[in-house]
């Protein structure tokens, strides 16, 4: 059994805008509050170029200026940030203990904040311009492609959402699609969806290709594509692709501790309370807010969260 | 009929912390965006001296400063900020009115933000200082009064969780109350709450007895009340005082046309749509959130509503 060295009040899984906003409110209500994050702190916030609709900076931003001040706010309100992986809760009556490689901590309260990831275009050149034209999110970055020509990869009902979204930035828009288009599996968006798109102008279909390779230097400039029924290689002059594969919460290490839907995401009331007394859940990797997977949201419901906990802790 | 004069894509009512978040995403998505806000943007933040809570802003800033960097990102998303009162929503089917005193609009989409305000203590000093001791939120405030002394007005369930949060900060903690101790409707909290304030240390009643005056030039210094039994003015000296007798959502202009429950809070399900197809509402007139009266859970559910408003719109 790994040694436990330290109790908290609060023990939060996660630093993106989830777990940092609820170290601001734990902190701030001088509950010990300690902050576990495995990668940097930020979450998904650091796939993105440019932010602004963070409200309140009134400039747009990068994710490490945001995150870089969030971290000073959490620090200064004496919230401790550590990186570490937890690699398991081990829930209790009065108090829980949160599992990582070489130590173990005591918590009264843990919020869980892992996040969700998009699942990535794994061809050349997508990781390298991830930010720079590789885009997993066009609420967050449609309006930089005004004028522009996108490519988008995934034909369900959310690539076809953010297809018709991106028609009101881009020019042109054109969804690949793996099957050719008589496959009744081609198309897995409902028929609404599938008929707006067929008919809008700015959108066309490229049946039955796949995505080999993200061209560019410092940003997009083409496509690779590959047509599936001759393995031929052709070229689509692109300043960016949108990539709708679907999203993995980050919750593997609560399997068996803390009940999950199908999907893998935490359940929780209302109130953000899971099963568990003492356990909280905010942002992406819960269920309702992977709906959204906006950063002011899970901040919201990190804010919540942590009143939620305080609620808890004071009874 | 008052002349309707022009049509936008969304009107938002109230420029708080929600319905500018929601301008932030309606205006960044180029739908014609309108906000029509009877006072001075930033609703009840403007009532908070310090903020140091919203995310992100790394240093203390002022409510002023907070909500003009807001205006800067809304204006340069696109969206219209006017200062004008909703007088009503006539809902449509394919569009709606909203009623000004001198022009009517017609919105395609609506967001709901009218924000609530506390009840006010009406005594003489408290509305002159407001913000320098007179606090309508511990949550918000609590924070400053680390080692002082305190006075709360409400002994209902969240006036005594709030004397009881005040105790993780203040020296003592005196709740004023309107009854004599042996009289039952003396305090209206749970027996649980009451309990665990009548043997905290620093927690002390002083009953039958409501607050003459607020005392104080720059902040506050002491607090006058007035025994009800002799008429009697006593001086408790104080730093602050935290008032809570209640919220008033800002909804009288819905009545007959959107679903208030009985307090008069705007009923919405977990997307936040009223039961007006297009109309949305976010924020602490909405059930659920006026819970917690926190401005970044209202900026989270103002960009939830400008979400769902576009899938509306694209529908």
């Amino acid at each position: 059994m790994t040694e436990t060295v330290a109790r908290h009040d609060v023990v939060i899984v996660g630093a993106g805008p989830a777990g940092m906003t609820a170290a601001v409110y734990t902190g701030r209500a001088l509950r010990s509050t300690l902050v576990v994050e495995k990668g940097i702190p930020g979450g998904q916030l650091n796939e993105t170029d440019r932010i602004e609709n963070w409200p309140g900076v009134a400039e747009p931003t990068s994710a490490p200026d945001l995150m870089a001040a969030l971290r000073t706010q959490v620090e200064r309100l004496g919230a401790e940030i550590v990186q570490d992986e937890v690699l398991g809760i081990e829930p209790g009556r009065q108090v829980h203990r949160v599992v990582m490689p070489r130590r173990a901590v005591e918590a009264r309260a843990i919020i869980l904040a892992p996040g969700s990831r998009p699942r990535a275009l794994s061809t050349e050149g997508a990781a390298r311009l991830t930010g720079r034209g590789v885009s997993y999110c066009a609420t967050c970055d449609g309006f930089f492609f005004q004028g522009k020509r996108v490519v988008v990869v995934g034909a369900g009902d959310s690539g076809l959402m953010e297809a018709l979204f991106l028609t009101r930035f881009a020019d042109s828009v054109a969804i690949v699609v793996r099957h050719p288009k008589e496959d009744p599996r081609a198309i897995r968006a409902s028929g609404v969806l599938r008929q707006r798109a067929a008919s809008h102008p700015k959108i066309r279909f490229l049946w039955n290709r796949d995505v080999a390779e993200v061209v560019g230097e410092r940003g997009v400039t083409a496509i690779r594509l590959r047509r599936l029924d001759t393995g031929e290689i052709e070229e689509v002059p692109a300043d960016g692709i949108f990539v709708n594969v679907g999203h993995m919460p980050q919750t593997d290490f609560l399997r068996g501790s803390i009940p999950l839907d199908a999907d893998g995401y935490i359940v929780t009331d209302s109130r953000l309370r899971t099963s568990v007394a003492g356990i909280f859940a905010a942002g992406d990797a819960r269920i309702d807010a992977h709906r959204y997977a906006q950063a002011v949201i899970a901040a919201g419901e990190g804010a919540t969260a942590a009143l939620e906990a305080e609620l808890y802790l004071a009874e």
